[in-house]
């Protein structure tokens, strides 16, 4: 690891975080006129009038926000943006019968989907947590207690373990198939851990601390391959492995067939994800103070596979998926696979000291800064082709927003500062 | 079955019901002084004195008075007593700041333990959904709802599924072995089966019915034998057995060598415990309105595991305890064995019309008149010897009280009516 390529990445992060994404943000994201944040970006940034607000955009705003401001960014701007967030999720997102949040409202407030689904649970309880751990404000706490509240008590499974992740209004489990009532899913408990990470992290409540345990668990011995380390993406509720499908709510970039179905829909793996999870996992073991050296070798395992399967050697930058063996099925660029491996291969230099982790990093890094940053505009194009020309061009919508890009940012360059450090 | 021998039983049943059980405790349950009841009896029925009132014996008896008056007994003096229960429970026994009733107090209230051990918190559940059920005081509704939120929130492993039993105050996790924080036990998962039983009878919420059902595939699937149907006492986290050991906090009659070990630790079951399993199921599938055809044969294999082992053939009488193969180990008699299987045979009869169970219930019934009532008293002796002298002799404590005794006599009671009618 060259120390002066190390102080250049750092200064190209800096740079992009401090005068291209923050400010993208912060002149665009407030609504004015009906509170919370306007989520819907064109390729100029010009608001696209998209008449939704989704749990996910709101909350994932207020994470942005707020943890850029803990960080250290914005002089103050970005939490008193938060806290307006805050007033809108509250105000106009909570359930007051049921408890929970709803799925979608349109930009006036008014509920277009009353489901509670808890992806976008999972980042209500971190978004809340990093908004009074980065405020002060006690709100972002209570709301973050209470869904984890309703969360233990709608949605585990007591029998095989596990959380169910689709529910109607009122807490009743949805149906099976592609209502998603019979299925568990990486994404879904992978959220939770990082969920469960920062809320403990706030109230350092012993029940808290367990359930984050147990999800740590969870993840490592029934959600990721038994050999291969890799996550696999959808089981049945016995932990046996689901053919992947689309599910009638959704929340990402998926791409399936016509008939729901993916290819290789149950051998398929995603670097991405893989290495966010590797990274969240060390943040976890991190604010547990639990010693990551009883997971050296899961890491280890983790982050080969994604150095040595998910980098484009030839064109740079990170392939969408593969399968859990080794090899690759689907060479385009998204977004925010970019941004998860750049933190997690910077984990891997800090833990294994590997040039093989920094050449990894070096590459993503100059893909994510050639290629997938909208220059002028300041985010990043959510799909490219495999060369790097933009498929999708709008900077944000409901699912896309600024979690990964500016999460990516501050995160690797806390990162790239220790690494000049040893 | 001879149908004047089952109305001679039923004549029996009913007397000592209705003229010794019922009046026995109407005449001295009642703490005038200090609210609540009164659970410590000797031989004559006398208050012995002993400074305790424990969460089981107080919600037991608000279960058994509040049963008792819903079957039609008692002409409103048991729903009255049941409310002056239900006072002391709330005023005394609920823990305001962190919720949950604690686990005893003396006599005038003061709290004595404090844990919160789910094996009392069961028989809250269940105890005050039967108030509520029997007398429309949404008192009981509440607290039992307040209950099973706790046990969601603090008490589920979701990790392996099923649920923890032993906590401190403030619901962190006890440690492990004797403190029994490491553990799950057939105990806690059958009772706890019973309770979300009333409980969802009470709400009929989705969320009660889904882990009423849940909790039944792990006692069929985790927590009875695969082979031979009966209840496995004591489990690891994982559900692999574990050797039965004592723990701290005790509730009931298990005999230990002085080490704390058990005799046979990791292969034996009990008779009372599998009958009691059985019939507890057939009541949830009827409140549930689930077809019981498909547990037909896990009915059958329990039922004559119980007629055939459990049965004392020559002084009569369920014996206490055995191996899962067959056979017996602990020939002596405890008064709750007796009950549970009075209620399993007949169950068995009206399912399968097996003479064999007729004949089983008829000696146990013969058994239970003839040597285990104490009478003149009301009550029965809580063990016995194989030829039924009694080894112990109070009618009453914090562990034995009423619960039993009486809904044996009406829940027998209604199977004897069906019997009839067939």
């Amino acid at each position: 690891m060259d120390r002066n390529e190390i102080i250049s990445c750092r200064k190209e992060a800096n740079n992009h975080l401090v005068n291209e994404l923050l400010p993208f943000w912060v002149t665009r994201i407030k609504d004015e006129k009906n509170g919370g944040f306007i989520t819907h970006f064109d390729e100029k940034g010009n608001d696209t009038g998209e008449d939704e607000k989704s749990l996910i955009a709101q909350t994932r705003s207020i994470f942005t926000l707020s943890s850029a401001h803990r960080a250290g960014y914005g002089e103050g701007r970005l939490a008193e943006l938060a806290a307006h967030g805050m007033d809108y999720l509250i105000d106009k997102m909570w359930d007051k019968e049921h408890g929970g949040f709803y799925w979608m409202t349109d930009r006036s407030g008014k509920v277009k989907n009353d489901q509670k689904i808890i992806y976008g649970h999972s980042f209500a309880i971190y978004s809340l947590s990093e908004y009074t751990l980065a405020t002060g404000d006690e709100r972002g706490r209570h709301y973050a207690e209470a869904v984890f509240d309703l969360l233990q008590k709608y949605c585990v499974d007591t029998m095989y373990g596990g959380y169910w992740e689709m529910f109607h209004r009122d807490w009743q489990l949805c149906g099976p198939g592609s209502q998603g009532g019979d299925r568990k899913t990486l994404d879904v408990h992978m959220h939770l851990m990082e969920a469960f990470t920062t809320l403990y992290e706030l109230t350092g409540l012993e029940v808290h601390r367990r359930k984050l345990l147990e999800i740590i668990e969870l993840l490592l011995t029934r959600i990721i391959h038994p050999e291969y380390k890799t996550g696999i993406p959808q089981f049945f509720r016995n932990w046996s492995v689901a053919p992947q499908i689309k599910f009638d709510i959704i929340w990402g970039w998926d791409r399936f067939s016509e008939d729901g179905q993916k290819g290789h829909a149950t051998d398929n793996t995603c670097y991405g994800h893989n290495a966010e999870f590797a990274w969240l996992l060390l943040h976890a073991l991190d604010i547990l103070k639990v010693d990551p050296g009883d997971y050296t070798e899961i890491l280890r395992i983790i982050f080969d596979h994604t150095a040595d399967n998910g980098i484009d050697q030839e064109y740079g930058g990170v392939f969408v998926e593969g399968p859990h063996s080794g090899g690759v099925y689907d060479r385009e660029k998204e977004f925010w696979q970019q941004a998860e491996v750049l933190i997690g291969m910077l984990d891997g230099c800090l833990m294994f000291g590997s040039e093989k982790y920094w050449k990894a990093y070096v590459n993503v890094h100059r893909f994510v800064f050639d290629k997938v940053i909208n220059k002028g505009v300041g985010e990043w194009y959510p799909l490219l082709s495999r060369q790097g020309v933009p498929i999708w061009t709008h900077m944000s919508h409901s699912w896309k927003i600024n979690y990964h890009t500016v999460r990516a940012m501050v995160q690797s360059i806390q990162r790239l500062d220790k690494l000049t450090e040893t």
